[in-house]
Protein backbone atom coordinates (compact mmCIF):
# COMPACT_ATOMS: atom_id res chain seq x y z
CA UNK A 1 0.00 0.00 0.00
CA UNK A 2 1.54 3.37 -0.47
CA UNK A 3 -0.15 6.44 0.81
CA UNK A 4 0.38 10.13 -1.04
CA UNK A 5 0.10 13.15 1.29
CA UNK A 6 -0.74 16.93 -0.83
CA UNK A 7 1.63 19.16 0.81
CA UNK A 8 0.83 22.20 -2.14
CA UNK A 9 -1.86 22.10 -4.90
CA UNK A 10 -1.71 25.64 -6.45
CA UNK A 11 -0.32 26.92 -9.50
CA UNK A 12 2.61 29.47 -10.44
CA UNK A 13 1.54 31.98 -7.09
CA UNK A 14 0.62 31.16 -3.88
CA UNK A 15 -3.15 31.64 -3.03
CA UNK A 16 -5.78 31.30 -1.22
CA UNK A 17 -3.45 28.87 1.20
CA UNK A 18 -2.89 27.08 -0.90
CA UNK A 19 0.84 26.03 -1.66
CA UNK A 20 2.64 25.71 -4.88
CA UNK A 21 3.30 21.77 -5.74
CA UNK A 22 4.80 19.18 -3.13
CA UNK A 23 3.35 15.72 -2.78
CA UNK A 24 5.23 12.76 -0.08
CA UNK A 25 4.39 9.63 -1.24
CA UNK A 26 5.19 7.01 1.23
CA UNK A 27 5.26 3.48 1.64
CA UNK A 28 6.00 1.62 4.91
CA UNK A 29 9.58 1.40 4.84
CA UNK A 30 10.64 5.10 3.17
CA UNK A 31 8.88 8.66 1.80
CA UNK A 32 9.22 10.02 -1.55
CA UNK A 33 9.08 13.82 -2.05
CA UNK A 34 7.88 14.53 -5.36
CA UNK A 35 8.59 18.15 -6.15
CA UNK A 36 9.54 20.92 -3.91
CA UNK A 37 7.82 24.16 -3.91
CA UNK A 38 8.54 27.28 -1.82
CA UNK A 39 6.95 26.71 1.82
CA UNK A 40 7.43 22.84 1.71
CA UNK A 41 9.59 22.48 5.01
CA UNK A 42 7.26 24.02 6.86
CA UNK A 43 4.17 21.92 5.08
CA UNK A 44 5.89 18.69 6.20
CA UNK A 45 6.05 20.13 10.06
CA UNK A 46 2.14 21.15 9.86
CA UNK A 47 1.53 17.64 8.48
CA UNK A 48 3.69 15.47 10.54
CA UNK A 49 5.82 13.52 7.85
CA UNK A 50 9.20 12.89 8.92
CA UNK A 51 11.98 13.89 7.08
CA UNK A 52 14.32 11.20 7.97
CA UNK A 53 12.41 8.78 6.24
CA UNK A 54 12.80 10.61 2.91
CA UNK A 55 15.90 9.70 1.15
CA UNK A 56 14.93 10.55 -2.47
CA UNK A 57 13.68 13.64 -3.82
CA UNK A 58 12.16 14.21 -7.47
CA UNK A 59 12.27 17.84 -9.39
CA UNK A 60 9.96 17.86 -12.32
CA UNK A 61 10.92 20.74 -13.89
CA UNK A 62 12.41 24.18 -13.37
CA UNK A 63 9.67 26.71 -12.81
CA UNK A 64 9.46 27.95 -9.61
CA UNK A 65 6.65 26.70 -7.99
CA UNK A 66 7.86 23.06 -8.04
CA UNK A 67 11.26 23.73 -7.10
CA UNK A 68 12.14 27.41 -4.39
CA UNK A 69 11.69 24.97 -1.53
CA UNK A 70 13.87 22.52 -2.22
CA UNK A 71 17.50 24.75 -1.00
CA UNK A 72 15.52 25.42 1.98
CA UNK A 73 14.54 21.76 3.09
CA UNK A 74 18.14 20.58 1.94
CA UNK A 75 19.84 23.04 4.52
CA UNK A 76 17.24 22.79 7.37
CA UNK A 77 17.66 19.10 7.09
CA UNK A 78 21.45 19.78 7.24
CA UNK A 79 20.81 21.92 10.54
CA UNK A 80 19.15 19.02 11.87
CA UNK A 81 21.87 17.26 12.10
CA UNK A 82 20.85 14.84 9.13
CA UNK A 83 23.43 11.98 8.05
CA UNK A 84 21.90 9.85 6.29
CA UNK A 85 22.33 10.20 2.05
CA UNK A 86 20.01 11.80 -0.06
CA UNK A 87 19.56 11.31 -3.18
CA UNK A 88 18.00 14.01 -5.32
CA UNK A 89 16.41 13.56 -9.28
CA UNK A 90 16.48 16.75 -11.11
CA UNK A 91 17.14 18.48 -14.37
CA UNK A 92 20.69 19.05 -14.57
CA UNK A 93 21.03 22.83 -14.19
CA UNK A 94 19.81 22.21 -10.80
CA UNK A 95 22.98 20.75 -9.43
CA UNK A 96 25.00 24.67 -10.03
CA UNK A 97 21.99 26.56 -8.39
CA UNK A 98 22.92 24.72 -5.16
CA UNK A 99 25.98 24.67 -5.17
CA UNK A 100 26.47 28.14 -5.66
CA UNK A 101 23.59 28.68 -2.73
CA UNK A 102 25.89 26.64 -0.47
CA UNK A 103 29.13 28.02 -1.40
CA UNK A 104 27.76 31.84 -0.52
CA UNK A 105 26.42 31.16 2.80
CA UNK A 106 29.75 28.89 3.64
CA UNK A 107 27.76 25.94 4.38
CA UNK A 108 28.69 22.47 3.98
CA UNK A 109 25.75 20.31 4.23
CA UNK A 110 25.64 17.16 7.11
CA UNK A 111 25.08 14.51 4.72
CA UNK A 112 26.20 13.31 1.49
CA UNK A 113 23.53 14.64 -0.89
CA UNK A 114 23.90 12.53 -4.78
CA UNK A 115 22.78 14.38 -7.58
CA UNK A 116 21.08 12.27 -10.44
CA UNK A 117 20.64 14.50 -13.21
CA UNK A 118 17.44 13.73 -15.49
CA UNK A 119 18.87 13.17 -18.71
CA UNK A 120 16.70 10.49 -20.29
CA UNK A 121 13.25 8.35 -19.64
CA UNK A 122 13.74 5.08 -17.77
CA UNK A 123 14.37 3.14 -14.34
CA UNK A 124 15.97 5.92 -11.68
CA UNK A 125 15.43 3.94 -8.46
CA UNK A 126 14.93 0.04 -8.12
CA UNK A 127 15.27 -1.48 -4.67
CA UNK A 128 13.94 -4.16 -3.53
CA UNK A 129 10.50 -2.74 -2.97
CA UNK A 130 10.17 0.03 -5.16
CA UNK A 131 10.84 0.97 -8.84
CA UNK A 132 10.75 4.94 -9.99
CA UNK A 133 10.95 5.63 -13.36
CA UNK A 134 10.61 9.07 -15.24
CA UNK A 135 9.14 9.66 -18.45
CA UNK A 136 9.20 13.49 -20.67
CA UNK A 137 5.53 15.38 -20.39
CA UNK A 138 5.40 18.39 -22.69
CA UNK A 139 5.75 21.75 -21.25
CA UNK A 140 7.31 25.11 -21.68
CA UNK A 141 10.64 23.92 -20.78
CA UNK A 142 11.94 20.31 -20.05
CA UNK A 143 9.71 18.78 -17.50
CA UNK A 144 9.67 14.96 -16.24
CA UNK A 145 6.58 12.85 -14.72
CA UNK A 146 7.63 10.09 -12.63
CA UNK A 147 6.12 6.43 -12.60
CA UNK A 148 6.30 4.75 -9.22
CA UNK A 149 5.77 0.93 -9.08
CA UNK A 150 5.63 -0.85 -6.13
CA UNK A 151 7.66 -4.49 -6.55
CA UNK A 152 5.16 -8.00 -6.59
CA UNK A 153 5.45 -8.94 -2.65
CA UNK A 154 6.53 -12.63 -1.75
CA UNK A 155 3.65 -15.13 -1.89
CA UNK A 156 1.89 -15.80 1.33
CA UNK A 157 2.92 -18.75 2.89
CA UNK A 158 -0.18 -21.01 4.79
CA UNK A 159 2.51 -22.49 7.38
CA UNK A 160 0.05 -24.84 8.40
CA UNK A 161 -0.68 -26.61 5.35
CA UNK A 162 3.26 -26.66 4.64
CA UNK A 163 3.59 -28.57 7.98
CA UNK A 164 1.14 -31.17 6.95
CA UNK A 165 3.02 -32.12 3.32
CA UNK A 166 6.29 -32.16 6.00
CA UNK A 167 8.06 -29.46 3.71
CA UNK A 168 11.41 -28.27 5.82
CA UNK A 169 11.41 -24.42 7.02
CA UNK A 170 14.31 -23.79 4.94
CA UNK A 171 12.41 -24.33 2.08
CA UNK A 172 9.52 -21.71 2.81
CA UNK A 173 11.47 -18.68 1.29
CA UNK A 174 11.74 -20.71 -2.43
CA UNK A 175 7.40 -21.80 -1.63
CA UNK A 176 7.23 -17.63 -0.97
CA UNK A 177 9.32 -17.33 -4.44
CA UNK A 178 6.76 -19.41 -6.03
CA UNK A 179 8.75 -22.86 -6.46
CA UNK A 180 6.58 -26.24 -5.95
CA UNK A 181 8.10 -28.66 -3.26
CA UNK A 182 9.39 -31.89 -4.07
CA UNK A 183 9.59 -34.65 -1.78
CA UNK A 184 12.37 -37.34 -0.67
CA UNK A 185 9.84 -39.68 -2.61
CA UNK A 186 9.56 -37.35 -5.54
CA UNK A 187 5.64 -36.04 -5.15
CA UNK A 188 5.55 -32.79 -5.98
CA UNK A 189 3.66 -30.40 -3.66
CA UNK A 190 2.25 -27.76 -6.71
CA UNK A 191 3.04 -24.35 -4.86
CA UNK A 192 -0.38 -23.28 -5.22
CA UNK A 193 -1.15 -25.74 -2.13
CA UNK A 194 0.55 -24.17 0.34
CA UNK A 195 0.94 -20.70 -0.65
CA UNK A 196 -1.67 -17.92 -1.71
CA UNK A 197 -1.13 -14.99 -4.04
CA UNK A 198 0.55 -12.03 -2.32
CA UNK A 199 -1.76 -8.53 -2.93
CA UNK A 200 -0.19 -7.28 -6.48
CA UNK A 201 2.46 -3.97 -6.02
CA UNK A 202 0.40 -0.40 -6.23
CA UNK A 203 1.29 2.12 -9.12
CA UNK A 204 1.55 5.57 -8.74
CA UNK A 205 1.85 8.56 -12.06
CA UNK A 206 2.80 11.91 -11.74
CA UNK A 207 2.20 13.51 -14.91
CA UNK A 208 3.62 17.38 -13.00
CA UNK A 209 2.57 20.21 -15.35
CA UNK A 210 2.01 18.97 -19.25
CA UNK A 211 0.03 20.50 -22.49
CA UNK A 212 -2.85 17.93 -22.75
CA UNK A 213 -0.65 14.88 -24.91
CA UNK A 214 -2.60 11.96 -25.44
CA UNK A 215 0.39 9.86 -25.90
CA UNK A 216 0.90 10.40 -22.12
CA UNK A 217 -1.93 7.59 -21.73
CA UNK A 218 0.69 5.21 -23.25
CA UNK A 219 3.12 6.22 -20.14
CA UNK A 220 0.91 5.61 -17.65
CA UNK A 221 -1.44 2.65 -18.68
CA UNK A 222 -3.37 1.36 -16.04
CA UNK A 223 -1.86 2.67 -12.92
CA UNK A 224 -3.46 2.69 -9.65
CA UNK A 225 -3.80 6.45 -9.54
CA UNK A 226 -2.82 9.61 -11.94
CA UNK A 227 -1.66 12.76 -11.09
CA UNK A 228 -2.53 14.83 -13.42
CA UNK A 229 -2.74 18.27 -13.39
CA UNK A 230 -5.79 20.59 -14.23
CA UNK A 231 -4.67 24.23 -14.39
CA UNK A 232 -8.12 25.63 -15.46
CA UNK A 233 -11.63 24.77 -16.11
CA UNK A 234 -12.74 23.61 -19.22
CA UNK A 235 -13.74 26.79 -21.06
CA UNK A 236 -10.52 28.06 -20.98
CA UNK A 237 -8.40 25.17 -22.93
CA UNK A 238 -6.99 28.18 -25.52
CA UNK A 239 -5.23 29.37 -22.39
CA UNK A 240 -4.28 26.31 -21.27
CA UNK A 241 -2.69 24.84 -24.07
CA UNK A 242 -0.78 28.55 -24.80
CA UNK A 243 0.67 28.33 -21.39
CA UNK A 244 1.28 24.16 -22.16
CA UNK A 245 -1.31 23.31 -19.36
CA UNK A 246 -4.54 21.21 -18.74
CA UNK A 247 -8.10 21.56 -18.39
CA UNK A 248 -10.68 19.51 -15.98
CA UNK A 249 -11.55 17.41 -19.29
CA UNK A 250 -8.54 17.33 -20.94
CA UNK A 251 -7.11 15.33 -17.49
CA UNK A 252 -10.33 12.95 -17.45
CA UNK A 253 -9.53 12.23 -20.95
CA UNK A 254 -6.31 11.04 -20.19
CA UNK A 255 -7.29 9.00 -17.28
CA UNK A 256 -9.87 7.63 -19.53
CA UNK A 257 -7.56 6.60 -22.18
CA UNK A 258 -5.02 5.36 -20.15
CA UNK A 259 -7.52 3.22 -18.07
CA UNK A 260 -6.12 4.19 -14.59
CA UNK A 261 -8.14 3.38 -11.35
CA UNK A 262 -8.73 6.44 -9.62
CA UNK A 263 -7.26 10.33 -11.01
CA UNK A 264 -5.72 12.88 -8.78
CA UNK A 265 -6.25 16.83 -10.13
CA UNK A 266 -4.15 19.71 -8.55
CA UNK A 267 -2.50 22.77 -10.09
CA UNK A 268 -5.35 24.83 -9.32
CA UNK A 269 -4.43 28.42 -10.92
CA UNK A 270 -4.40 31.16 -8.65
CA UNK A 271 -7.59 32.91 -10.33
CA UNK A 272 -10.28 30.12 -8.63
CA UNK A 273 -11.17 30.66 -5.26
CA UNK A 274 -13.03 27.53 -5.22
CA UNK A 275 -12.32 24.21 -6.62
CA UNK A 276 -15.72 22.38 -6.70
CA UNK A 277 -15.97 23.11 -10.43
CA UNK A 278 -12.80 21.23 -11.21
CA UNK A 279 -14.26 18.15 -9.94
CA UNK A 280 -17.31 18.71 -11.12
CA UNK A 281 -15.93 19.19 -15.08
CA UNK A 282 -13.30 16.15 -14.92
CA UNK A 283 -16.18 13.39 -13.46
CA UNK A 284 -18.09 14.14 -16.60
CA UNK A 285 -15.37 12.49 -18.27
CA UNK A 286 -13.65 10.12 -15.42
CA UNK A 287 -15.86 9.41 -12.48
CA UNK A 288 -13.74 8.04 -10.26
CA UNK A 289 -11.41 11.55 -9.42
CA UNK A 290 -10.92 13.43 -6.58
CA UNK A 291 -9.41 16.80 -5.78
CA UNK A 292 -6.08 17.16 -4.53
CA UNK A 293 -6.57 18.90 -1.02
CA UNK A 294 -3.37 19.51 1.04
CA UNK A 295 -3.09 18.02 4.20
CA UNK A 296 -4.70 14.85 2.84
CA UNK A 297 -4.11 11.43 2.28
CA UNK A 298 -5.05 9.47 -0.63
CA UNK A 299 -4.54 5.81 -0.29
CA UNK A 300 -3.25 3.71 -3.26
CA UNK B 1 5.65 58.06 11.16
CA UNK B 2 7.16 54.92 10.21
CA UNK B 3 5.41 51.14 10.89
CA UNK B 4 7.35 48.30 11.21
CA UNK B 5 5.87 44.96 10.50
CA UNK B 6 7.07 41.30 11.11
CA UNK B 7 6.91 38.25 8.85
CA UNK B 8 9.21 36.13 10.16
CA UNK B 9 11.27 36.26 13.67
CA UNK B 10 12.80 33.06 13.76
CA UNK B 11 16.23 31.85 12.93
CA UNK B 12 17.63 29.39 10.62
CA UNK B 13 14.89 26.39 10.82
CA UNK B 14 11.33 27.86 10.78
CA UNK B 15 9.57 26.40 14.03
CA UNK B 16 6.58 26.61 16.01
CA UNK B 17 4.55 28.86 12.87
CA UNK B 18 7.43 31.31 13.25
CA UNK B 19 8.75 31.71 9.82
CA UNK B 20 12.55 32.96 8.86
CA UNK B 21 13.37 36.38 8.83
CA UNK B 22 11.39 39.34 6.52
CA UNK B 23 10.24 42.48 7.95
CA UNK B 24 8.45 45.35 6.33
CA UNK B 25 8.77 48.91 7.24
CA UNK B 26 5.78 51.26 5.76
CA UNK B 27 5.57 54.73 5.46
CA UNK B 28 2.13 56.57 4.10
CA UNK B 29 3.87 56.72 0.90
CA UNK B 30 6.23 53.67 0.57
CA UNK B 31 6.92 50.36 1.57
CA UNK B 32 10.49 48.73 2.53
CA UNK B 33 11.12 44.84 2.19
CA UNK B 34 14.14 44.21 4.99
CA UNK B 35 15.15 40.61 4.08
CA UNK B 36 13.04 37.86 2.88
CA UNK B 37 12.81 34.06 4.03
CA UNK B 38 11.24 31.65 2.44
CA UNK B 39 7.41 32.10 2.97
CA UNK B 40 7.78 35.73 2.59
CA UNK B 41 5.01 36.33 -0.19
CA UNK B 42 2.73 33.81 1.38
CA UNK B 43 3.06 36.21 4.91
CA UNK B 44 2.69 39.53 2.68
CA UNK B 45 -0.47 38.02 1.56
CA UNK B 46 -1.45 37.20 5.01
CA UNK B 47 -0.91 40.34 6.58
CA UNK B 48 -2.77 42.18 3.55
CA UNK B 49 0.54 44.37 2.83
CA UNK B 50 0.57 45.64 -0.81
CA UNK B 51 2.89 44.24 -2.57
CA UNK B 52 2.82 47.31 -5.33
CA UNK B 53 4.17 49.63 -2.80
CA UNK B 54 7.53 47.94 -2.17
CA UNK B 55 9.51 49.35 -4.41
CA UNK B 56 13.05 48.57 -2.40
CA UNK B 57 13.98 45.67 -0.96
CA UNK B 58 17.25 44.89 1.18
CA UNK B 59 19.00 41.27 1.58
CA UNK B 60 21.26 41.38 4.41
CA UNK B 61 23.67 38.60 3.64
CA UNK B 62 23.15 35.19 2.23
CA UNK B 63 22.38 33.06 4.59
CA UNK B 64 19.07 31.04 3.26
CA UNK B 65 17.09 31.85 6.33
CA UNK B 66 17.29 35.51 5.02
CA UNK B 67 16.51 35.50 0.99
CA UNK B 68 15.60 31.84 -0.09
CA UNK B 69 12.02 33.44 -0.19
CA UNK B 70 13.29 36.32 -2.78
CA UNK B 71 13.12 34.62 -5.85
CA UNK B 72 9.68 33.53 -5.58
CA UNK B 73 8.24 36.94 -4.58
CA UNK B 74 9.97 38.21 -7.70
CA UNK B 75 8.71 36.11 -9.58
CA UNK B 76 4.95 36.18 -8.38
CA UNK B 77 5.39 39.90 -9.01
CA UNK B 78 5.78 39.24 -12.39
CA UNK B 79 3.05 36.72 -12.43
CA UNK B 80 0.97 39.41 -11.23
CA UNK B 81 1.97 41.61 -14.00
CA UNK B 82 3.49 44.08 -11.91
CA UNK B 83 5.41 46.91 -14.44
CA UNK B 84 6.64 49.51 -11.64
CA UNK B 85 10.71 49.49 -11.41
CA UNK B 86 11.76 47.16 -8.17
CA UNK B 87 15.58 48.09 -6.94
CA UNK B 88 17.25 45.29 -4.92
CA UNK B 89 20.12 46.04 -2.51
CA UNK B 90 22.02 43.02 -1.45
CA UNK B 91 25.09 40.85 -1.60
CA UNK B 92 27.22 41.14 -4.93
CA UNK B 93 26.55 37.37 -5.34
CA UNK B 94 22.56 37.17 -5.41
CA UNK B 95 22.64 38.94 -9.23
CA UNK B 96 24.20 35.66 -10.77
CA UNK B 97 21.97 33.43 -8.59
CA UNK B 98 18.59 35.46 -9.30
CA UNK B 99 19.96 35.50 -13.05
CA UNK B 100 20.33 31.28 -13.19
CA UNK B 101 16.70 31.06 -11.96
CA UNK B 102 15.04 32.91 -14.15
CA UNK B 103 17.21 31.86 -16.93
CA UNK B 104 16.46 28.01 -16.44
CA UNK B 105 12.95 29.06 -16.15
CA UNK B 106 13.34 30.63 -19.51
CA UNK B 107 11.33 33.41 -17.22
CA UNK B 108 11.46 37.31 -18.41
CA UNK B 109 10.44 39.51 -15.06
CA UNK B 110 7.24 42.29 -16.45
CA UNK B 111 9.20 44.93 -14.88
CA UNK B 112 12.35 46.30 -14.61
CA UNK B 113 14.73 44.98 -11.70
CA UNK B 114 17.55 47.20 -10.23
CA UNK B 115 20.56 45.37 -8.87
CA UNK B 116 22.54 47.15 -6.45
CA UNK B 117 25.36 45.21 -4.82
CA UNK B 118 26.40 46.52 -1.63
CA UNK B 119 29.75 47.23 -1.73
CA UNK B 120 30.61 50.14 1.03
CA UNK B 121 29.22 51.02 3.84
CA UNK B 122 27.10 54.58 3.29
CA UNK B 123 23.94 55.91 0.72
CA UNK B 124 22.40 53.53 -0.86
CA UNK B 125 18.51 55.33 -0.70
CA UNK B 126 18.40 59.16 -1.06
CA UNK B 127 14.57 60.52 -2.08
CA UNK B 128 13.05 63.54 -0.33
CA UNK B 129 11.34 61.47 2.48
CA UNK B 130 14.07 59.10 3.35
CA UNK B 131 17.07 58.03 3.54
CA UNK B 132 18.41 54.34 4.14
CA UNK B 133 22.33 53.85 4.38
CA UNK B 134 24.31 50.25 4.64
CA UNK B 135 26.73 49.86 7.69
CA UNK B 136 28.73 46.00 8.04
CA UNK B 137 27.80 43.81 10.72
CA UNK B 138 29.77 41.00 11.98
CA UNK B 139 28.16 37.98 11.01
CA UNK B 140 30.13 34.54 9.71
CA UNK B 141 29.48 35.53 6.17
CA UNK B 142 29.48 39.16 4.85
CA UNK B 143 26.67 40.88 6.23
CA UNK B 144 24.61 44.41 6.07
CA UNK B 145 22.69 46.13 8.42
CA UNK B 146 20.37 48.91 7.22
CA UNK B 147 19.61 52.27 9.06
CA UNK B 148 16.41 54.45 8.20
CA UNK B 149 16.01 58.20 8.47
CA UNK B 150 12.69 60.28 7.48
CA UNK B 151 13.82 63.58 6.32
CA UNK B 152 12.87 66.37 8.08
CA UNK B 153 9.32 67.69 7.22
CA UNK B 154 8.57 71.59 6.49
CA UNK B 155 7.42 73.47 8.96
CA UNK B 156 3.97 74.02 10.22
CA UNK B 157 2.16 76.68 8.49
CA UNK B 158 -0.32 78.95 10.72
CA UNK B 159 -2.40 80.34 7.72
CA UNK B 160 -4.15 82.42 10.17
CA UNK B 161 -1.13 84.30 11.50
CA UNK B 162 -0.02 84.52 8.15
CA UNK B 163 -2.36 86.37 7.03
CA UNK B 164 -2.49 88.65 10.10
CA UNK B 165 0.95 89.91 8.60
CA UNK B 166 -0.50 90.02 5.38
CA UNK B 167 2.29 87.87 4.19
CA UNK B 168 1.27 86.89 0.49
CA UNK B 169 0.32 83.34 -0.12
CA UNK B 170 3.26 82.80 -2.80
CA UNK B 171 5.70 83.21 0.39
CA UNK B 172 3.97 80.00 2.24
CA UNK B 173 6.21 77.83 1.01
CA UNK B 174 9.26 79.73 2.02
CA UNK B 175 8.07 80.23 5.25
CA UNK B 176 7.76 76.18 5.81
CA UNK B 177 11.68 76.03 4.79
CA UNK B 178 12.10 78.33 8.06
CA UNK B 179 12.71 82.10 6.58
CA UNK B 180 11.58 84.98 8.04
CA UNK B 181 9.39 87.33 6.17
CA UNK B 182 10.29 91.01 5.41
CA UNK B 183 7.15 93.15 4.59
CA UNK B 184 7.19 96.44 2.24
CA UNK B 185 7.56 98.63 5.08
CA UNK B 186 11.32 96.62 5.87
CA UNK B 187 9.73 94.66 9.33
CA UNK B 188 10.91 91.27 10.13
CA UNK B 189 8.23 89.22 10.79
CA UNK B 190 10.57 86.19 12.22
CA UNK B 191 9.58 83.30 10.94
CA UNK B 192 8.50 81.35 14.80
CA UNK B 193 5.78 84.20 14.86
CA UNK B 194 3.81 82.22 11.87
CA UNK B 195 4.83 78.59 12.11
CA UNK B 196 5.71 75.37 14.24
CA UNK B 197 8.44 72.95 14.28
CA UNK B 198 7.05 69.80 12.02
CA UNK B 199 7.68 66.52 13.97
CA UNK B 200 11.02 64.90 13.67
CA UNK B 201 12.40 62.65 10.70
CA UNK B 202 11.85 59.19 12.81
CA UNK B 203 14.37 56.46 12.36
CA UNK B 204 14.85 52.70 12.37
CA UNK B 205 18.33 50.51 12.67
CA UNK B 206 18.19 46.88 11.15
CA UNK B 207 21.11 45.26 12.49
CA UNK B 208 20.78 41.46 10.96
CA UNK B 209 22.72 38.94 12.20
CA UNK B 210 25.45 39.72 14.44
CA UNK B 211 27.61 38.62 16.98
CA UNK B 212 27.84 40.73 19.97
CA UNK B 213 29.99 43.97 19.05
CA UNK B 214 29.82 47.28 21.01
CA UNK B 215 31.21 49.41 18.14
CA UNK B 216 27.70 48.73 16.70
CA UNK B 217 26.49 51.36 18.98
CA UNK B 218 28.21 54.44 17.30
CA UNK B 219 26.30 53.25 14.34
CA UNK B 220 22.81 53.40 15.03
CA UNK B 221 23.34 55.87 18.19
CA UNK B 222 19.65 57.43 18.91
CA UNK B 223 17.97 56.14 16.85
CA UNK B 224 13.58 55.53 17.49
CA UNK B 225 14.10 52.13 17.06
CA UNK B 226 16.41 49.42 17.00
CA UNK B 227 16.29 45.62 15.51
CA UNK B 228 18.88 43.49 17.35
CA UNK B 229 18.81 40.01 17.08
CA UNK B 230 18.47 37.71 19.55
CA UNK B 231 18.96 34.08 18.66
CA UNK B 232 19.85 33.04 22.21
CA UNK B 233 19.48 33.39 25.89
CA UNK B 234 21.71 34.65 28.22
CA UNK B 235 23.63 31.27 29.10
CA UNK B 236 24.16 30.14 25.57
CA UNK B 237 26.61 33.10 25.35
CA UNK B 238 29.20 31.23 24.02
CA UNK B 239 27.68 29.51 21.77
CA UNK B 240 26.01 32.56 20.69
CA UNK B 241 29.91 33.94 20.06
CA UNK B 242 30.70 30.73 18.48
CA UNK B 243 28.00 31.16 15.58
CA UNK B 244 28.21 34.83 15.42
CA UNK B 245 24.79 35.60 16.96
CA UNK B 246 23.96 37.35 20.36
CA UNK B 247 22.29 36.92 23.26
CA UNK B 248 19.42 39.06 24.96
CA UNK B 249 21.59 40.77 27.57
CA UNK B 250 23.69 41.62 24.60
CA UNK B 251 21.35 43.20 22.62
CA UNK B 252 20.37 44.90 25.53
CA UNK B 253 23.73 46.45 26.29
CA UNK B 254 23.79 47.65 22.72
CA UNK B 255 20.33 49.39 22.88
CA UNK B 256 21.72 51.33 25.86
CA UNK B 257 24.97 52.40 24.81
CA UNK B 258 23.42 53.68 21.27
CA UNK B 259 20.68 55.25 23.78
CA UNK B 260 18.38 54.36 21.08
CA UNK B 261 14.67 55.09 22.44
CA UNK B 262 12.92 51.07 22.06
CA UNK B 263 14.51 48.02 21.15
CA UNK B 264 12.89 45.11 18.82
CA UNK B 265 14.31 41.95 19.29
CA UNK B 266 13.72 38.58 17.08
CA UNK B 267 15.74 35.58 15.47
CA UNK B 268 14.88 33.40 18.25
CA UNK B 269 16.41 30.21 17.84
CA UNK B 270 14.66 26.71 17.13
CA UNK B 271 15.17 25.07 20.29
CA UNK B 272 12.78 27.88 22.14
CA UNK B 273 9.23 27.05 22.13
CA UNK B 274 8.30 29.60 24.04
CA UNK B 275 9.59 33.46 23.85
CA UNK B 276 8.66 34.92 27.19
CA UNK B 277 12.18 34.62 28.38
CA UNK B 278 13.53 36.41 25.69
CA UNK B 279 11.70 39.87 26.76
CA UNK B 280 12.42 39.32 31.16
CA UNK B 281 15.95 39.20 30.04
CA UNK B 282 16.16 41.63 27.74
CA UNK B 283 14.69 44.14 30.27
CA UNK B 284 16.74 43.24 33.09
CA UNK B 285 19.27 45.62 30.67
CA UNK B 286 16.90 47.54 28.66
CA UNK B 287 13.82 48.11 30.03
CA UNK B 288 11.72 49.57 26.85
CA UNK B 289 12.12 45.96 24.84
CA UNK B 290 9.73 44.47 22.65
CA UNK B 291 9.59 40.75 21.40
CA UNK B 292 9.20 41.20 17.10
CA UNK B 293 5.95 38.98 16.85
CA UNK B 294 4.88 37.89 13.33
CA UNK B 295 1.78 40.29 12.00
CA UNK B 296 2.49 42.92 14.82
CA UNK B 297 3.38 46.30 13.54
CA UNK B 298 5.77 48.59 15.48
CA UNK B 299 4.86 52.13 15.26
CA UNK B 300 8.21 54.69 15.77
Amino acid sequence: MLGLTILGNNSAIPAFDRNPTAQVLQSMDESFLIDCGEGTQMQLSKYKIRRSKINHIFISHLHGDHYFGLIGLLTSMSLLNRTQDLHLHAPPELEQLISLQLDFASTHLSYALHFHPLVEEGSIVDNNKITVSCFKVQHRIACWGFLFREKKKPRKLNAERAKIYEIPAAFYENLQQGEDYITKKGTIVPNEEVTTEAPKGKSYAYCADTIFDESLAEKIMGVDMLYHETTYLKDLHERAAARFHSTTVQAGAIAKKAGVKKLLIGHFSSKYETLDEFLTETKEVFENTELAIQGCCYLI
